[in-house]
């Protein structure tokens, strides 16, 4: 490694070393909600620190927990997307498929949804009924129902429209644990399929870009793709783990129907079998291997031979993607 | 009853009559997140019509389900109050306070939370870690632990400083089944506390009212309370409903921490005497009887010795109460 990239990883390191986290920051930036560096060290800070207790601690997509001898998942997320509506879908379906996922990928069935709307005073009855109407349909594809909700109304001016919060409750039914916490050296890097299709579709749907493209959100349920896998890989330790990994340039635009599965390296091609024999998983690659050498860093090639590390989001290029 | 009265009745149920409900505005009101009849339209022209399923259909507080011979309770509310900090707590054990509660109104021992933040740019991180330590706190007296969450930022101008959305799983441990919808006539209907603190601390938070006083929010998590009255009254179907009945005047001004309880006649001193036991419900009292005579009004004898029909909640005096 050259020196530039040996400081560039003592530098990592020593970043590392120095948690837990501060925010430096006094007040909120778009930064804090872009789910990378900012993100992190808010939740580290701020909300780990008041919350902490072991079923939080690993700060996975969802938490796992027993109910008398039921192994639970649990998952939340909050949608605040702009524009509301965009080619693929909207803010609707992204909010069931996000929260189908966040329960799918830690090999949980998703069972049960929870609905709460922030609607902005004037926000159009006839765009609440199609937005309800897609998450229905979202709801019907992934087998989940959405059995309790609630309703909030703010005055002009202190929201944009809608924002909708999804709850998930999943059974675990495999004896599996999936987290990115088991990758192990050797272990295969896979992708499911061509990243940040949602991230540009948004951006086009902005009119930031001056570019025509029949590019559309990949918001796609992945329960399915997961139990194939789960399937196909035997239950073993071997199925190591599923999360997503973050990348430079394109590599940061947001999927909202893609995963990154990190599988034992001789069950590679078995994996990569399996995800691509479901419809959602046909593009699906093998895209890495986890090494322990340098620790705690991800080393992209680059088309030309080179090697670059793949930090986490400094900063949000790309606010309100979800 | 006089004939106006009559008029009323007879309006009232041939409106009943005409459901399902149809939104006849074509714009989202402050009214449709007043928890009163606009808000009851939206749900059941809106939500219930495109989600319908017979765990969301009686909508209580909570959808209550069985998993691997599991009883769980599950339940969310976004909370957008106004402002964040007010005498008797914030944003931030209400949040806690309220997922708690509509937990424990179905006689479920709450468990676990998800908080998801929707946070304006330049919001104080000083204000979000009070909110947050607030959050600890409450969620350490309920004895239930916040596992999952989520952060998003809006640009300034899309909220209001912060919203929190809480979601809530508990476990069944009685076999109760506790629901309005089983409340029948001679059953007594019994408050915990005096209502509309909560409300009337908000108002006077705001500096809408020209009034000084000491009245404090009543937010507090009843499931202690709703254990003590599951434990004092005989498990049997005579511990029949909980819930919330709405009034008029002061009854449509919000409580945090009170609760409306429905038992078997021959119980209501037993079940009484179970409140009162409990700290948060010194000041319980009887206040009603459930009859069939008229059939779906509430009747309010006034401390004039006459009566009036309480209906449901018409408009919103009171925005972003929680």
């Amino acid at each position: 490694m050259s020196e530039v990239r040996e400081q560039e990883v003592l530098d990592r390191i020593d970043r590392a070393r120095r948690r837990p986290a501060k925010v430096r920051d006094e007040r909120i930036t778009l930064s804090h909600g872009s789910g990378g560096k900012a993100t992190h060290t808010l939740v580290e800070a701020v909300f780990l620190e008041a919350f902490r207790n072991p079923l939080l601690e690993p700060l996975e997509d969802q938490a796992v927990f027993q109910v008398q001898g039921s192994r639970l998942a649990f998952t939340t997320d909050s949608f605040v997307v702009s524009p509301l509506f965009f080619p693929g879908g909207n803010i609707g379906d992204l909010a069931v498929n996000g929260t189908v996922n966040d329960l799918a990928v830690s090999g949980a069935r998703p069972l049960y949804l929870s609905a709460g709307f922030i609607l902005e005073e004037g926000f159009p009855v006839a765009d609440l009924r199609r937005i309800v109407d897609s998450m229905a349909v979202a709801a019907d594809a992934a087998g989940v129902q959405v059995v309790t909700g609630d309703t909030k109304v703010v005055q002009r001016g202190k929201a944009d429209g809608c924002y909708i919060n999804t709850a998930g409750v999943g059974v675990l039914e495999r004896p599996v644990s999936l987290s990115v916490a088991n990758a192990r050296p050797g272990d295969a890097v896979l992708v499911s399929g061509p990243i940040g299709d949602h991230g540009v579709t948004i951006m086009l749907a902005r009119g930031e870009l001056d570019i025509e493209s029949d590019v559309e959100s990949d918001t796609a349920p992945l329960h399915e793709l997961v139990a194939a896998l789960l399937d196909a890989v035997p239950v073993r330790p071997e199925v190591r783990g599923a999360g997503e990994i973050l990348g430079i340039d394109p590599l940061y635009v947001a999927c909202e129907g893609r995963m990154v599965v990190v599988v034992d390296g001789a069950q590679a091609d078995t994996a990569l079998a399996a995800l691509r024999s479901h419809p959602l998983g046909e593009s699906a690659a093998v895209i890495g291997r986890v090494k322990d050498d340098p620790p705690t860093l991800v080393l992209l090639k680059t088309e030309f031979g080179g090697t670059r590390i793949v930090d986490m989001l400094i900063g949000d290029p790309l606010p309100r993607i979800c």
